[in-house]
């Protein structure tokens, strides 16, 4: 299970979970390893019964250890317990049970296939790899991943206003491939009236990347027409909402399972005060401006010891939680267990 | 030289520069390499003269390789040229050349001397090595170090002032580490009234370090005959003054060649606005606070394009410029070069 745990932290969060998958000999040797991709690709099971396939390994008498309980439900892709019984997989152990309404019921259906299910094996560490994730499926919301860019000193903005651009090329790449891995990209109405945002993905090149997330503003005040934001392709949502939760409710029902929210400061702290920041990137330019728009302000902490408490992330990052990119730096952060 | 360079690197700047040697055989084959690993050790040309030595590496017709124009001058240790000379080395190369009048002139005595002395190889990668460095010697002050113990969102402490401890056991060990490396430490009226601190240099078990800086506390109003930072070992100075470059004098007339800031704020602007910050240790905890000082406020810096410009440098941290400590991250940071 060590080594399906490790496989699954080279996954990424976001509208599914950070899943891994191990195969073991009878002598208890790991065969293969596989963990998902992320939205929309082979689920950990499939990629490691797909290596062990490819690599010619016979199946028989082996154990497949997983992360989370194999699913019994057709989204993107079918249901790993029908690609576990194909593949004449005996035993399966996972870590924690899938509790979401869609996903549920698959150790049961194994078990009345003949196959023999163990449930338990490094609960603990499993769980807190997707705590935050399980946590949002309860809440009936999408996932959600706060951007900031700031400056050493922690300023968005400067004096005067100008915040275009903070960080350099290489973290606003990052930037980009981030807003292809999610639904909806989500920004309140002092970023859109100050910078005017298109919102969409695109390659360094500046060429359209071929996903593009839903781009969403979250306003009271009207969006004007010529609001590059509002784009041709019908993609853009007006959120006229100060409410988080509600502006959430309104992108699920858009289809959005992972929503990027990419500020500025009155959003972000509206998401936050709320606790329904589920990761934070965090992008710091070598930069010292001194004054401007703080990235967070406003969350009503009035003491050090009530501070809302974080932890770094290595999940779906290269290079560990903390990382040089170009001459800025990226710290990839999840709010502290409870 | 690239060898030497890359030696140098690993040194740690303060009262003294980093400097690298490589000793090269008649085949340009690199022997040994040595760098300066601070103030009171030995000169990186020793180093690699000792190393070769231990080794029982013949030295005629080797050329030594130096980033820095031997000294010739006898500090807390003797003047390399002499070493260079006894060693019977022929042949020297250096970088750049020393322009401070205590150590200068090295290249000329060994020429007089017999040994073959060439300048300039690499030497735009020496320089901003010490770029920082010269500087500070040519303004004929200390070297000063600044020192940020941050929020993510750039806060020093929280609404009500609260300030201890922002960052962990970790980082709070390696800035006591800090304190026995610099011949000072730092901090403002603010800082003595808010936090008491005693400002010595302590193991993580609280006991004192051998080498202890100078406390000195930069501030026109009065020190409480109990304030902690005042000790009983004479090593305290009240500098009354709001001038960093008056307190800079007053602490090198106190033998300082290394000063470093501790905050708060007020202080830390006063030395940046003067460009006074020859590097940035900052630590960051995984805290937000969205409210409280922040770090750096009032630099009269208006717009993001008048930004003060910084650079991860790796000089002297083992792992990068960006790195982990505990559950805060490290950044070291120089000025971009003007």
């Amino acid at each position: 299970m060590r080594a399906a745990l490790t496989a699954a932290a080279r996954g990424v969060r976001g509208a599914n979970p950070v899943v891994g998958a191990a195969l073991l000999s009878v002598e208890g040797e790991v065969l293969h390893v596989g963990h998902h991709r992320g939205a929309g690709t082979a689920h950990a099971e499939v990629a490691v019964l797909d290596a062990a396939r490819e690599a010619g390994t016979p199946l028989q008498d082996t154990t497949l250890l997983v992360t989370l309980e194999p699913c019994h439900h057709t989204g993107r892709t079918g249901p790993c317990t029908k690609a576990i019984l194909r593949a004449g997989i005996g035993r399966v152990v996972h870590a924690v049970a899938d509790t979401t309404d869609a996903a549920r019921g698959g150790a049961a259906w194994l078990r009345e296939h003949g196959v023999e299910v163990r449930e338990g094996l490094l609960a603990a560490e499993a769980l807190e790899l997707n705590e935050r994730w399980l946590r949002a499926q309860q809440q009936r919301r999408p996932f959600v991943s706060l951007k900031i860019a700031q400056s050493i000193d922690g300023r968005v903005a400067a004096a005067d206003g100008t915040s275009q651009w903070i960080t350099g090329a290489p973290a606003r790449a990052e930037g980009h491939h981030l807003r292809t891995r999610v639904d909806a990209v989500l920004v309140g109405g002092g970023t859109l009236r100050s910078d005017d945002p298109s919102l969409t993905a695109r390659t360094p090149e500046g060429e359209l990347c071929t996903r593009q997330p839903l781009r969403a503003v979250m306003s009271t005040r009207p969006v004007p027409e010529a609001a590059r934001i509002r784009g041709a392709d019908g993609r853009f949502v007006h959120l006229d909402t100060h409410d988080p939760r509600e502006a959430l409710t309104r992108l699920r029902d858009r289809g959005a399972a992972h929503v990027l929210v990419e500020g500025g400061p009155t959003v972000a702290v509206a998401f936050l005060a709320a606790d329904l920041v589920d990761e934070l990137w965090l992008y710091q330019a070598p930069l010292l401006l001194g004054a401007g728009a703080s990235s967070v302000a406003g969350l009503g902490i009035k003491t050090l010891a009530a501070a809302s408490s974080w932890r770094g992330d290595p999940v779906g990052v290269p290079d560990g939680a903390v990382g040089a990119v170009g001459e800025d730096l990226r710290w990839h952060l999840r709010p502290a267990p409870s």
